[in-house]
């Protein structure tokens, strides 16, 4: 509650905003944010599943998600002298990780709750990056 | 409010835990990531005020907070065969951090509406810590 | 000297590997983890700077690269069930990243030393990327 | 090789510098920056052992300990307007990572060529952040 609306008070807090809201850029800094941390503590929690040895694909597509996503966040999240060319490329990559992660996990969901608490994270968060790279 | 959700969700979905809640370190996690965006946020927004002169210091510490709030939040948030010397270390340094910055965004606060959100930000990330610490 | 020593080795010291070298990766991580260390310093010296007001948008790239590089390094240091998708999508993202970045830094390359120095490690980063996606 | 020589020519732009060199900050970025991505691929290198059951608190230790050490480099990196407590707090955060990933790889070190090569690069580390601490 207080991290939503503060994300977006800094948003509108920025020098170049006078005081505007810009709701594509702070949902997906917010489902940025959110998946950078599910998949940090999704990949955590498969390495504590019993078939850890199963798990080596789920884990390592979600260290790679949440460092994609952290890095995108903090790009994204920039909004003094935006360089568009950097933006789309890094949204996009973000995009795909998601998808990639997401799917990953989608096959574990009916198993593990980490699971799939972690692919609708990513799920969301790929539609979020669609959205702002078409918007 | 999602976000919160699932950070609280996935700390309940680690198999160690059987579905038990963790409010400490939920709690401290919250703050950890609120408060690496926002100090993210506060650095971009400086670097458009045009005092930026006057900000080095602040943009710096600013930078600062942020690298170490993203690494203590990913610490903490691994509960995966923990190890407390570590985990102590880091929230330590990380109470420093945010104290250090939250006392130079306070300097700044009756004049920049971000300095002031970041201020109020690292401060009760700060005390996150320390709460998480004496527990 | 040691540094890319052991980064070569840990490649050849992967399970999957048996000991056999990858010149294409280890110079590809080499140039990312550079130019990630390169441009976190040349954000900081631009800092510094008299003309700080001058050098917002290079800042400003500078950290964008920076975080991108660090984020490209990890993914593709993986070798554990590594995902080709994730791995082209963020080696062109940082390919491009580089690209600005070092054009920008360019643009203030003779008058400052930590720039051009930025400016060469970036392209060099932006021809890793290039390389290692054409191979 | 250029990598070394690029962050010292790095810290040796800086405006604050006046081409001065600073050794002891050289020799710790450089600890920090190979051991951060040493461990980052000695976690990777035990998820893909045979064995990964017995990884679990190496794998683990190794994310924290890359993660500490990627932050504090990043901390220690800049230069602009340093805050002493925040960089010691840190160094000494990343000192205590990098004694506990050194004695956690030294276990498996007669088995694992990739954990002898990590557990070398900690200890050196370590011994940076300790010899820094006491300049």
């Amino acid at each position: 509650m207080s991290h939503h609306g503060n994300i977006a008070h800094m948003i509108e807090a920025h020098p170049s905003k006078g005081g505007a809201s810009n709701d594509k850029l702070q949902s997906l800094l917010e489902s940025l944010h959110e998946c950078a941390a599910v998949c940090t503590g999704c990949a955590d929690a498969c390495l504590a599943e019993e078939m850890v040895a199963d798990m080596r694909g789920c884990i390592r597509t979600d260290l790679d998600c949440a460092d994609i996503c952290a890095a995108t966040a903090r790009v994204a999240g920039r909004q003094t002298k935006p360089d568009a060319q950097i933006l789309r490329a890094m949204v996009q990559a973000c995009q795909t990780a998601c998808q990639r992660c997401g799917s990953e996990c989608d096959q574990h969901a009916s198993k593990m709750e980490h699971c799939k608490i972690c692919a609708e994270v990513c799920h969301r968060c790929e539609e979020a990056c669609r959205s702002f790279l078409g918007a």
